[in-house]
């Protein structure tokens, strides 16, 4: 089968490797749709994303669908046929992380396209059948894919518990702040304030029914944070954009008592933080890593027509075009491409 | 003033009275739409609910909008002119519930409409200007007093902390049970099944998106709901009749782990539960009573059309009707009328 | 080795058995004190509980603590020679629920002594290591069997959500009942009653600190609740008797906004309850069931010294006598019997 | 009566003044017992705190108890002659956030000893009824005054959410880390680590039952924390002490999927924050700011003898000497000084 390969040269190339077998408890999957994510492409550029460094050939690609071809032994073969979206961190399910339910803190994860795990830029993959679900029928392969930076969305959601009628900024306007913006609103937020630097980016914030965009190279944030909420500032603030003034600015755009989400990975990491204001003001500051127990509830919501994930992909490429996609997706406008594969 | 008062022998008719001076901290309002409620029908039809009796004449109605046309010393005199709905319960703001924000509970409450305290059926009412909220201008003075129930239905799903893409059966197609399908709705459940006796008003429970409708006098609760998630019971049910098979049903219908609230008061109270049944499966079951801290966020929700309230009346009158109009409110295929007051 | 296995014909003898070998991921664990729980009674005189019926030879036992003798090719050797108590249900790992932490709900789990799965009165016990918990070196083999209902009372203290200078009611004083109090006191409840219809079990609840006591066979319970909370209520009630009237007793004393835990299994399952009071008061009911991610949480309170759980052995065997140590278990004011095994 | 005041010129006098007469739901009490409090000497310092500025004379103290000599009109008569503690905030009752319950975080706060509102150092008082709590019997007057800093770490043991068998690392051993120590002990924390830089206080913190104590200024906290956890992290920190390395000590020192609550402020504000840290370890932190509905819980916890409070006094003296309490007050390894006024 041909898999699309990443060097530790930072070349991107095909190759071919042998169809594998799956486990006892694996199904065997024929990938249809994989989503080209922001980690993939840093991979791409830089080789390496904190400690995680590419010293071998990875198969990049972690948001994917496809169709059941075979199953293993243990698993239930009525799932061949299936349409299914793999969820691609499998935690260990025997650490006190695993038996609490918080599987996305194991440290033993098994997470696609994270050295030295290979992803989903293949024909096939070989998938814990319990980490693989059953698309319903209304919704697409491209969807399927698009569970996964949905699901980044939908934790974020719960850890700031929204609540209806929540007023929500999000700053950073990409591909997780725009699926941040589906989540809280399916999760009752009714006013939703999107920031960014890209003019491009904000206009399709706006489009997906953000009820304010602000550019921040323009304009003051707070100032216009102020003014949106009659000076009470917001519930809470999803910081999607890793940029440091955005995450220092999360802390006056919130209200007393409010909520800040940290989502958004900072370039260098330090940001100078006032923590007298998160003591005075009483904010809870939430770190949202990944995602646990969410696939279900994305498959509903978007079976519901709940939250649009379509909307987002820019372009889709084949995969014998990864190459090209690649450097598509590299240029700042582009907020999300797609990999397609071709049904046998 | 005129205001429509119900007599101890259960005579409703309208009265002149003095209008009421605000007090330091009120407003005076001009009512301009009031609801019935099931429970004004209830003092209308019995002269009593438990241990509140109609002993001395009774203005009803506590679900209400209108116009500020005063204030007390205290008030911004800027809220002259406003659109408001009053929430109808005004707690002691000094006991330990209301120091907790659990003021719902307060034992002290003033609550419109419950012996000895008057209610909303009348042309003007002096309230606390802080139980006085402001309509935004796409909010209409109907929706302001349905504010009212639909606080009900907010309650509830805060209650059941329903989750983005929860299953929930509400049991009860009146307007408590149609609110709460809007709230849970707004709170991100995707599927809603509705059960009632009266073939009309699952009818209007369907045309407002019901995912399915059960008439338990033909079909089997359990059944439906165990074929409706392919054997897994509901996340949430919401008991909105207070029948006695509705509130057994909402345990079998319930998956383990599940949440039931009650909200549905019985008409005599005792059920006899299977309380093992509530251990096995580690259920939840919570008692939701009036509501605390929604009014803010039913007005979001309006205001953003999130959820819809006016669809839910069947019929309007002036107050020179109030009589005819709870006569036609008794009429089980009633949901909601509304009374309406001219401006002047 | 030696077991001691119930007969479906009732007898309760020991036989001898292979050891069993430890699986790849097992630890095998030489026993040395396995307690005797109001469960292992039950079915050895009655040969069912519900639907689980004893229709072949079962090994009873599921309170157990030993000595780490051999371990599996996964599981690291140094564990050899481990004193550890294990937990008797694993769960299947792959569900729903154990993806959520709520491995205590998972339909798939083995359980001991729950027919058709054999428990721990036997001289070896082969189990998976990451249900063996190292006991600290201050905490002894008894200590160690009793962290499973510990376990219990602990679980029941986190369903009700303990906030330090609770008041706590609970009805009955058997093993649950104390374990719970000291689960409760060690969560920060200040005030506990405790009720039951034994004079003996009741002094011992006194005896280990209780705040007050109450034989309802002599006093009507809700005016010694009211009594001792100067009329408030508690805020906690923790049902652990599974009496009829106990449970209806328990709405009646727990105070408005207020939680009631359901532990204790009803003889019959239907109990009539006032569903009214439940949603007039605004209560919260939680059925708790067995426990989760409660091992590490118990040892490390018995390691503290901050719960006694000795103190509730009235009697200890050994695995020679289980007979008579079980006769003795089903005498009315027994709390808890232990049977200990030596060392090789 | 005799009150102390501080000018704006930063002297402490005592001088006369007429005695306050209650309001009509005020109860008047006259003082026994006052704490200082480490505001009252920053003011007596610094003559600010932020932008609280003393530019006309102020009565510090906040941390008092008394007795009842009078009552307004709206208060039960049988009040006079209780002891009492007084809560030092007032809200305003009003507010969204009084509304809510969180009504430490009330804009219209009235606070003691906060310019321009006086506060406790006077012989007489006069103070909302209901912000007046009846000591228990065997809760002596400085213990009553001390339930102010012991609700500071009540409310942080609740931000923290403790659970039973936590382990807990307090960075700071002055009265704030000292008292937290003992409500999160009283919440179920079983392993407290406390760290400070003057020896003389992490004596105390040892002799009060800290597990390990770590002077920093020696040895390295996160390498501390680490031998005593093997290596887990803890489950919570509370940052006490507002030394910016202590507060980025904190986020080093938490396990993944940890609590770090912030309550101490920083002398400047800003903190360079590793905010991956808090994304990749999923961290929850949290500001704690004064406290809500903590006095009848702490009243609860001393009359049942659950927290030491008075043993964190290091020294007494007489209003008369009010000025030479300060200085003495100032001392570094002081914790805690106690002005008391003789009953009449």
């Amino acid at each position: 089968m041909r898999v699309a390969v990443l060097s530790p040269e930072l070349e991107l190339t095909l190759e071919d490797r042998d169809r594998p077998d799956p486990g006892p408890d694996d199904v065997l999957v024929r990938m249809r749709s994989i989503g080209i994510c922001g980690s993939d492409v840093h991979y791409y550029e830089h080789g390496r994303i904190g400690d995680y460094v590419v010293d071998s050939p990875l198969i990049l690609g972690h948001e994917s669908a496809g169709e059941v071809v075979a199953v293993g032994e243990n698993v239930d073969d009525g799932r061949v046929g299936e349409r299914v979206t793999l969820e691609p961190g499998v935690p260990c399910r025997r650490c006190e992380h695993c038996a609490r339910g918080e599987y996305n803190l194991c440290a033993d994860v098994t997470f696609m396209a994270t050295p030295p795990d290979d992803g989903a830029f293949a024909e096939y993959v070989a998938w814990p059948a319990d980490f693989a679900y059953t698309l319903p029928d209304n919704v697409s392969m491209d969807e399927g894919a698009l569970v996964e930076p949905l699901s980044v969305g939908i934790h974020v959601a719960r850890r700031a518990d929204i609540d209806v009628g929540d007023s929500v900024l999000v700053t950073g306007s990409g591909p997780i702040g725009l699926l941040v913006m589906e989540a809280v609103r399916a999760a009752g937020a009714t006013d939703v304030i999107v920031s960014d630097v890209v003019p491009e980016k904000l206009a399709l914030a706006e489009e997906r029914g953000a009820d304010l965009t602000v550019d921040v190279t323009e304009h003051d944030l707070q100032t216009a944070v102020t003014e949106a909420t009659d000076g009470r500032g917001v519930d809470v603030v999803v910081e999607a954009s890793g940029a440091p003034p955005a995450v220092q600015g999360a802390f006056d755009a919130v209200q007393r008592g409010g909520s800040v989400v940290l989502v958004g990975l900072a370039p260098d990491g330090e940001v100078p933080l006032d923590t007298n204001e998160i003591i005075d003001n009483e904010l809870d500051v939430f770190g949202s890593f990944r995602y646990r127990n969410t696939y279900p509830a994305a498959l509903d919501l978007l079976a519901d027509g709940a939250v649009d994930v379509e909307g987002i992909i820019d372009f889709d490429a084949a995969i014998d075009d990864v190459d090209a996609a690649f450097q598509r997706a590299q240029e700042p406008e582009t907020v999300k491409g797609m990999i397609r594969l071709d049904s046998e």
